[in-house]
């Protein structure tokens, strides 16, 4: 048996998820190699600080400050340092030198993935970034490769574990969304500034990736609408588990086809109301889904943890394996080509379902001058369901009216809402929330 | 820009998923192109009766009995005849070529699938066959690819549609099985002759290729122990939903280790208890889905249609299209390699936890009496529920014991089971059947 070829691996930020990947090329090395064809050689991790105390035991001489010389001398680059400088920089400089790099670095990739993928096509080698969506559920890869000969046509994603742990907190027990991030807060779940998480950013930057593998057509985080989860109530959570749904925080992606027959992809982010049936309505806690709509294979859904160390360095592995196998086998690497050029859609053009909760007076008339306005507007109303209150001690009555609609435009939407809040028989609308899944 | 290349795909059979294929490879030609970087072009399909009425309107110039020509001439063969021979020798000859293959022949694969991914991997040439299990879910490739820096220690999937289907009419209708199968039978769900669905041999061939990619060995359909549904009875059913299971027909590859530290894999197909509230047991009708334990990734799962034509054609064309791209890169294929000999454990060594039924006499000290036996035979009992029947007419009383025990080794639940049945107490053994996810 000839020698075994030895490829150098250089781990560029040594956090959660990159003194996983550390212990496991150590402890592992003899099933990798077996799994790869080579020995997988960590040849040094970059830090900031060579002080910090890290959770996991790692041979000392192995750290250095000095990315850039650790970078130049390896054959596999994992960057994991997350932002944009200087992982930017340094992943770009270990593609031209022609080193196959593995990242998790979901911003970087949002906000200048075209630069990254180009710069990895020029230099004929791998960049692969499994990590960055959805944690240890491998599903970049399957919309890749094993869709490939598929036309996805709409994905639907659960790919913030912080805002499904506080979405299900609230759902379970009613809390109010200060108090169950306080509590995700406590158990670790979100870091004292939730502000990524709660406001929809981290989940905005899987959709662009997921956008851009699902459609074949390079999206990035300014085509993604993005809401995040702050002003969900406890009284939404109550009303939409009264009418049978459950909200969570989507990632979602679409293609969308105008009267003309022109398409466009919607990407967005947004609390949604899903049916309680729904393959996604039971992901519960800090789990990750993803739900794919594809013309061929029909409905798919990838499960499993979206976050934590370990798990996410099982999906950096694979694809440092995947890239270490292709450079024993020699020939070209492949590269990250994308071959479509569909436009992404403003907001205005998606089309959903919408929840609508509104305060009424309680008078005679005041349905027939709501479904008026709707009908005005080109909405079409699924379900119409009004409740009386009665103030025990004023003895005044009010009245509460839940609407959800047939899929309409979000311009649509817009314009029934604006009409409807200026009637005289409208006290105030209490939430406009999308619908998705029926 | 250069002209494109063009790749012949020749097509082995026309049956439900065959069809399909063909019929995407025409309509979607430009996209498929687009995508792989060159045109696929089918250059006929082999059919045994050229007088068979299709589904699919195909042109009827693409149609020959002579598949041996076909194949001689293919840069890419699709075989979907099914069966052993003659798919067995047209595959080993397309290899021998140096065709790419693209299969979904799990009988075959599972019979003799060493033979031929040792002729791949001599050839050079890749051999995919993701539409052998699951259908339309992308679970080789995951398994293959995305976790091949992680290890596994447990695969357990619903991977037949149809004995799903019966098992979840039998569960939501209260039927008996002879029942819920001709139910699925008039839905088309279930084959005139159902025995390979039903004894669970198709689950097999599935469970012995999860088996062989997760485990890095080769595995064959004589390392599968197997157990179809056709025992299962209603009042099993109610049972195990009394008690807050639901029964799937799971196909299971673990590893076990044993007292001495050696390590075996134990391949089964058995009808499994599983508590409602785990992943799999939400996987209703004729969907699939199969769960994923790994070391570092945690809990998986993977969800989607399982058969139909094109659902599975779906998975087809994502390896036909993945295996065209390399081909167009050019560099080495690359090919099966395993590089692991755990050896396949015999049914005794399974241990899981067991669900047992037994119908006893209703007399003071049988409780003692089974509980010491089981004791005995180190099974330790974890839930024993006695429920007393009083026969109105005879005012004769029986009991009904039902005991769930901790994990076991099979052998040692045969043995318990031996001695019970050898109490003077007991009337019969009514149900014994294994239990996962505890």
């Amino acid at each position: 048996m000839t020698e075994m070829r030895t490829l150098k691996v250089a781990l560029l930020g040594c956090g959660n998820v990159g003194a996983q990947v550390a212990r496991i090329l150590i402890e592992d090395a003899d099933a990798l190699a077996a799994r790869t064809g080579a020995r997988l050689e960590l040849s040094g991790i970059a830090v900031r600080n060579l002080g910090t105390k890290r959770d996991v035991e790692l041979p000392q001489e192995l750290f250095t400050t000095d990315a850039e010389t650790l970078v130049k001398d390896a054959d596999l680059v994992i960057e994991l340092m997350g932002g944009i400088e200087p992982a930017r920089t340094l992943i770009l400089s270990a593609l031209s030198n022609g080193a196959c790099v593995v990242t998790g670095n979901k911003a970087l990739l949002a906000q200048d993935g075209p630069t990254l993928y180009e710069e990895a096509d020029k230099a004929g080698v791998q960049l692969s970034y499994e990590a960055a969506v959805a944690g240890a559920i491998p599903i970049l890869r399957p919309i890749r490769d094993s869709l490939s000969g598929d036309r996805i046509t709409r994905v639907l994603g659960i790919v913030n574990g912080t805002t499904n742990f506080i979405l299900d907190q609230m759902d379970s027990t009613g809390a109010q969304f200060a108090d169950a991030l306080a509590e995700a807060q406590r158990l670790g779940y979100a870091e004292a500034d939730p502000t990524a998480d709660v406001e929809g950013h981290d989940a905005a930057a899987k959709a662009a990736i997921l956008a851009t593998l699902s459609f074949h057509t390079r999206f990035a985080l300014e085509n993604v609408h993005c809401e995040g989860i702050t002003k969900v109530s406890a009284a939404d959570i109550a009303a939409a588990k009264d009418a049978g749904f459950v909200i969570k925080l989507l990632a979602i992606a679409e293609k969308l086809t105008d009267a003309d027959g022109g398409e466009g992809i919607s990407v967005r982010v947004h609390p949604t109301l899903l049916p309680r049936e729904h393959p996604l309505a039971a992901v519960r806690g800090a789990f990750n889904a993803v739900f794919i709509e594809a013309e061929n294979a029909g409905e798919l859904m990838f499960y499993g943890q979206g976050a934590g160390g370990t798990p996410t360095a099982s999906a950096v592995l694979g694809d440092l394996v995947s890239a270490a196998r292709r450079l024993v086998l020699g020939g070209p690497q492949r590269t990250e080509t994308t071959t479509g050029h569909v436009p992404a859609l403003p907001i205005d053009a998606a089309v959903t379902s919408y929840y609508i909760g509104l305060d009424v007076a309680d008078q005679p008339g005041v349905l027939a001058k709501i479904a008026q306005i709707f009908a005005e507007n080109g909405v079409s109303i699924e379900i119409m369901r009004q409740t009386i209150h009665r103030d025990a001690e004023s003895n005044v009555e009010s009245a509460e009216l839940r609407i959800v609609t047939h899929r309409a435009s979000e311009a649509a939407l817009a314009a029934t809402v604006e009409a409807v809040k200026g009637l005289d028989v409208i006290n105030s609308v209490t939430s406009v929330l999308r619908v998705e899944g029926v």
